[in-house]
């Protein structure tokens, strides 16, 4: 992917900045103020050999949320971007689509029928995008998606829009011994697919929803993992917690969101004993990317701002503390 | 945990084999054979950068079994004990267990009666033993078991019935750029609390059986994550894999277990493109550990012996194999 050789350029450029030349920016794309010294000065505090508030490495657990906070999620999650593609694309072997809701709305483009399908039509057309083949094929899918969709407002892979800050915030504290997660909403199978290449984060260090799958040996007398239309996890609100303490088992000292579907991972991280760091990003620059919070339908920051401002966290403001927004505009 | 510095001192020797002393021993504790040699085979072909099985090192994942395959499980598994002891430990405050079925059965030691009660009693003591508790509670609650705890027959704490070959192999991997983790149809949380120190495994690289948690503000008005009775996932057998797909989201190049809840993780191992090690643990040694397979309650071995067997699989002899079985032995 386009992505890769640009992260790859980033982090050598941050570990260069983390490590020989101390004196140089590790986050180039924020601008100088409070926000970026409050992370700056978190890290210099738990990595302080001799200090007070020193955290030894394989506790530095940093987790972060995805839609809106290390990529765009507008005008809707991209993964919904892909299942409605994918469920067009299905379309020719389901003659049966054409009379059936939400199928029929989708395929007309009638976004009052589809609306009115509800959650329910929702989750048909997500079971039908992202079910009935195996992880080896939805992986080809998903990666056969990214060469080819492109963003309605920017007209390029959707893998491009990426925020850069954060690319250096996530490689300025690998370069400082984290280890950084993503903790999304978003299916953690459909998110592995460029989390490597765009974040520089393993499969492993994902954690998102998930799908119910079935082991069983394929036609070719090899075993193959089956996925199923069926919910298994929703790694979103209350559940982000309980998905770090099952997938990474440990809690976070740092954390990262955007919406009100991440206050739960932040209340979560900051109750923890000793220093620690909880991160809001603020979207509010309607011109480079988007401006939204209390009304959004997607991404909707409500009473997650409220507990930032009460609670002193670090609110980024898009507009005020991000010099540069996406890798394309260097 | 007294095993922690015998890890590392394990730990250290084994760093050492691998890169500056290359003609020293890696694998001490195993006996010369076909058995030792296919491992340092598999592994110098993999690492080997110009061979044509040449593995990346971000491709490079092992998955282990945990009860026995890296640690003792008889006379029953050690989680089974705790339960057990967790269950009497609490008796005094559940006085109606007295004359409740599968409690009553189990505080008279009268296992007729026990057995009798079936999978539904075993999975009621094991959700009174796991559940009710915060997961910070039921982290303190194991740590404290394994400080008193004995096993009936070694009469030592059950974390030290590790066995030393396998440290050894997971060090060796480690050493050659795997990553290394458990897939075990143990309780994850179990297993977190002994496999870092047991086996430099960090929490986020266990993948196990779990319970539901739900999060919600605790009595000093902090976030806490609570233990429900309630099973989510079964990390065995036909869960393997998917817990595999779920957890790690990348196939194993290399799988190790000992029993047939294990066989669909080993077929899902060898059935990837590209070089490929499956391993069996066949417990041969009843002088100096247990023997026991096709028969056995704990730990049947049958089905995936035979596919070991007819597939030209690993399969270790305790017996044969290991010079030493215990880092205690040393």
């Amino acid at each position: 992917m386009f992505t890769r050789r640009l992260v790859i350029a980033v982090l050598l450029a941050v570990g260069a900045g983390g490590s020989a030349l101390a004196q140089s920016d590790p986050l180039p794309s924020w601008n100088d103020g409070p926000v970026k010294k409050s992370i700056t000065d978190f890290v210099a505090r738990v990595t302080a050999q001799d200090g007070v508030d020193f955290v030894p490495p394989a506790e530095r657990t940093a987790t972060f949320d995805n839609d809106g906070t290390l990529w765009c999620e507008q005008p809707v999650y991209f993964q919904a971007a892909f299942a409605l593609d994918r469920v067009k694309a299905l379309a020719p072997q389901h003659p049966e689509w054409k009379t059936r809701q939400p199928f029929k709305a989708l395929l007309e483009n009638d976004m009052a029928a589809l609306s009115a399908s509800g959650e329910k039509g929702l989750l048909e057309i997500v079971a039908a995008a992202h079910a009935g083949i195996t992880t080896d094929e939805f992986r080809k899918v998903v990666t056969g998606w990214f060469a080819n969709a492109r963003h309605p407002r920017f007209r390029r892979p959707y893998d491009q829009l990426v925020y850069l800050p954060m690319l250096e915030l996530l490689g300025y504290l690998r370069a400082n011994g984290f280890k950084t997660f993503i903790v999304s909403g978003g299916g953690v199978e459909f998110m592995r697919v460029f989390a490597e290449s765009a974040y520089g984060i393993p499969p492993e260090q994902v954690v998102g929803s998930s799908g119910a799958v079935r082991f069983q040996m394929g036609a070719n007398g090899k075993p193959e993992l089956l996925k199923l239309p069926k919910i298994e996890f929703i790694d979103d609100g209350l559940g982000k917690p309980a998905g770090i303490s099952r997938f990474i088992g440990r809690r976070p000292i740092f954390a990262f969101g955007n919406s009100d579907g991440d206050l739960q991972m932040l209340q979560w991280t900051v109750a923890g004993p000793g220093p620690r760091f909880a991160g809001i990003i603020h979207h509010t620059d309607a011109g480079r990317e988007y401006a939204y919070d209390r009304q959004s339908k997607v991404g909707k920051l409500d009473k997650a701002l409220d507990a930032a401002t009460a609670s002193k966290w670090t609110i980024v403001d898009m507009k005020r503390d991000w010099k540069i927004i996406f890798p394309t505009e260097k």
